[in-house]
């Protein structure tokens, strides 16, 4: 069984507003197990959206339509929809007390149009709008086709589709659509792809996709079943043996960022942790902080040591050391993580030190050039790396494989 | 001159992203006087994009694609573009070069499908990409129809179209539209729509148009007319007229960015500046330190003071003031700033501390109390805020409302 998606208005067409409900309706629809064939937005045109109306119950047996149930003359998706499968509009009753009463409760002056909002195509079922004065409606086609126009405000929208739609649709289902996601760092979308793309191509059910988003890797496991555990239990297999193949790289499932993997590990064992940045000048100690179980059990301070001296003053890295190598080089980011640790004591400590540009580079430490640092109590590694993009993109990527390392090394020590 | 504008990617129509570039090209496109005829989302399914681009370009002269240029098998944008306008794919060296050199770069493994990337529609216009792997193409079908495909990253799309596309489909339009952009902090959408609503309501050409984003407002003039310097100069008294109602809440125009205006700001008068964050933790510092044209000269330090124990041993607050006042208090925002001051003699100290939340919240300091310090020479001066939103906005929003008051002393700064 697949839906169609169909925004009607022009403030969306012209992108005045963002089109939220087409997401929410997409994952809906999906956890019901009913394809998303495609989605749609259309302006308050009468012949476009009868075309598009039209197009759709030709592709698909649901269109969901969003928005266009107002009280002005602008508002025509019930009236279309009504066209598109040879309905007329009759009034119904109960929702015009209901809106008369909402106006009465108000205090505001009825509008002709108004009335407008409780005629509906004859024989479709009413979905009454507790949140606003225009109630959806379910209309019934030919051969099992359905057109069902809900109102456009999301908070409108979301509880109707939840409280009426969801249930009417269930009835259909003989199959439920569960999705597993499994995050990746340090690993690129291709890399992932060649690792496991066999699962990827040959995959059915359930199918293995990977995407790209922030400099992480992600990939979607997605089982077909008759209920939700049924489901799960396909997605076992499939998760391990991918785990197998490339677990060292997965950070984490579904809603888990690495701020929440590393605070969680961090916290539940007692692991202060001090940061020290020359490069990402606080984006590691921001991101990290961003836990929303927070951090404070577990790191007390951070620095941004961004100049040379700064780093000699805070971190008592050799003047030496910066005259010989300068402030981007291993032998300095390894004094950081060791003065960082001799000042803190952390038991853990994350240090870094590079070229964001776009001046400052040469042909021996082109901009890009990045070392991180990890002191576990004060034995330091340091990873060097080239990373490309503008400032802004150099200082992410090092951020966030910055934290990967954080989280390798945290996990190795729990090993231990 | 219409347009169709098409996402493809299956992540879009099952809801794990939102759709933000098919919002961006309708206004856009909009600007540019081409009219939306449409906007489309389809999965990464050859059958399905086949017939969506076979029905735009029936509807449409332009149809703008966005995703399905990566290296996977999934990437299929190109190709069935190719295939629908009836052209081969040709290798395009130059953007072989580049990609090949990007991960020469990278330390990274060329693959098959990278290569994939620089194959093109015959006679189609490479549209180079800075930003990633993916470039993208104009490909012009029969009677004056194109087919323009443009990465799904936003990062990578929207410069693409700003510096590629925009002057290619200008060249159709017997008129230029320009716009001018005045960006504002500390003022609501809402207030500002009150301010200058007369002007938004009533001013056909130019336009004036408010939107709010990542909590800043912005307003757009728009102007049509026969040649840039003409939309210019109507632009100019439309611009005065606003400043002279808001001018204090506008910090920059177009693509300025705080840290840009601020950082100019200070390295052009040698103002050096120090931060002690507690609740942004380096979120303020990061920031600052995007500014491209690097902060070195300026910024020798920023401490992220977490704890108590931290604000008094690096900013030698009071154990009193902590005891009395306790951390999220006007008190002891003075004692940091002025700590902070005695430590780094800095012209120009910043500092926050608050309650992000979710839990640490009480009756009398509610989850999202905010204070900031800034102190020019050693003399503070306090701001108290009440944010909303999760600990992340919150967190952004103190942010934002930090460097804004920033900018301001600096200005006074160079004033007095």
């Amino acid at each position: 069984m697949d839906a169609e998606i169909m925004a009607v208005g022009t403030e969306l067409l012209l992108g005045d507003i963002i089109n939220t409900n087409a997401q929410y309706l997409a994952k809906e629809l999906a956890l019901l197990g009913i394809g998303i064939y495609r989605q749609t937005t259309v302006g308050d045109n009468e012949e476009r959206l009868k075309t598009a109306l039209r197009q759709a119950l030709k592709d698909t047996e649901i269109v969901i339509t969003t928005g266009g149930l107002g009280p002005t003359s602008d508002d025509i998706t019930k009236e279309v929809s009504a066209m598109v499968l040879g309905k007329e509009l009759v009034l119904h009753e109960p929702s015009y007390e209901v809106i008369k009463s909402y106006f009465r409760n108000n205090d505001r002056a009825m509008l002709n149009g108004n009335q407008k909002q409780a005629m509906f195509p004859e024989g479709s079922i009413i979905l009454d709008n507790p949140n606003g004065t225009a109630p959806g409606c379910i209309i019934k086609g030919e051969d099992n086709r359905f057109i069902i126009n809900l109102p456009g405000p999301p908070k409108e929208m979301v509880p109707m589709f939840e409280n009426k739609v969801k249930p009417f649709l269930s009835q259909f289902m003989e199959h439920t659509i569960i999705s597993k996601t499994l995050r990746c760092i340090g690993l690129g979308e291709w890399d992932m792809a060649t690792r496991v793309k066999d699962l990827i191509d040959y995959s059915e059910n359930p199918t293995v996709a990977p995407y790209a988003k922030d400099g992480e890797s992600i990939l979607r496991i997605t089982a077909k079943a008759k209920n939700e555990e049924e489901a799960r239990n396909m997605i076992l297999p499939v998760e391990e043996e991918i785990r197998n193949r490339i677990g060292e790289y997965i950070y984490g499932t579904d809603e888990d960022t690495l701020q929440d993997v590393i605070g969680r590990e961090l916290v539940a064992n007692r692991r202060s942790i001090a940061i020290a940045e020359s490069v990402t000048g606080g984006m590691i100690a921001s991101r990290l902080l961003g836990y929303e179980g927070g951090m404070s059990e577990v790191l007390e301070e951070a620095f941004i040591t961004y100049s040379n001296a700064s780093k000699v003053k805070y971190l008592g890295v050799n003047e030496a050391t910066l005259e010989a190598y300068g402030a981007v080089s291993e032998e300095t980011c390894t004094e950081m993580a060791e003065g960082l640790y001799e000042k803190t004591g952390a038991d853990v400590c994350l240090v870094t030190t590079g070229i964001a540009g776009p001046t400052g580079g040469s042909e021996e430490k082109p901009v890009g050039l990045v070392y991180i640092g990890i002191g576990v109590k004060g034995k330091v590694t340091v990873f060097k790396h080239y990373f490309t993009g503008g400032r802004e993109k150099i200082r992410v990527r090092a951020t966030i494989t910055a934290l990967d390392y954080l989280r390798r090394e945290i996990l190795a020590m729990e090993m231990a």
